[in-house]
């Protein structure tokens, strides 16, 4: 028995799933850190991406091992004035990536925010017999 | 010793942070249930909402606790042709902070995505001696 409002949800089924939304990127610190770097095109040394992010250094290197597991970043060492650095940069593949990904989040914004903002009409009461949960 | 460049970065310290994403809302699957649930004022029926984010019965419930807990949705248990029912809705406070966290992300979004779509000038070439890490 399928009803007019069963048929309508079927057709929207997983319309709310957000595939686009890759859980590399989507990740609050993760995507502060590629934030970061896509507006610093020549990289970041780990220090001033720490700052940026306001992240600890243990957090900082387990979020970027996932980014760069998932190829979207890449590290190079070197020294400046006689002392070791890491520098992180995005990789073409990560802005290519980061970019879908900031699409499809302009998306999710673009639609659920005017149905946010719109002034609440107050929900219809429940029936008789309906109990909080 | 402060170069130019540790002071500029200084000034900008957790400028990539992003604290308004909360992360009750800010995780894929709930993100797409209070997507669903701002789109439907009167709230959705456990089953519609399983099927429109595409979860498995256990994901929902995991992910609604925790939209309850943290007092985002409210939950309601009635009966509909003498079958038991759960019924979603989010909460005053829920849209409240659904729209603060949108208004968020595009905040993000509008900084970030332009960079990100900038025609990428490749990254100047590192000084001789820095290898991969």
């Amino acid at each position: 028995m399928t009803t007019k409002r069963d048929q309508s949800d079927a057709d929207e089924s997983g319309r709310f799933a957000y595939d686009g939304l890759d859980r590399a990127l989507h990740e609050k610190a993760r995507l502060g850190i590629l934030a970061s770097l896509v507006a610093h095109p020549d990289g970041l040394r780990f220090g001033e991406l720490r700052a940026l992010c306001a992240l600890t250094d243990g957090n900082l290197s387990r979020h970027l091992d996932v980014l760069r597991e998932a190829r979207l970043v890449e590290m190079w060492k070197g020294f400046e004035r006689r002392r070791p650095q890491t520098l992180v940069r995005l990789t073409p593949e990560g802005r290519r990536r980061f970019t879908a990904y900031l699409e499809e989040l302009e998306r999710v914004v673009r639609e659920a925010l005017p149905k946010a903002t719109r002034t609440p009409n107050r929900a219809r009461p429940l029936p008789p017999g309906w109990q909080p949960a």
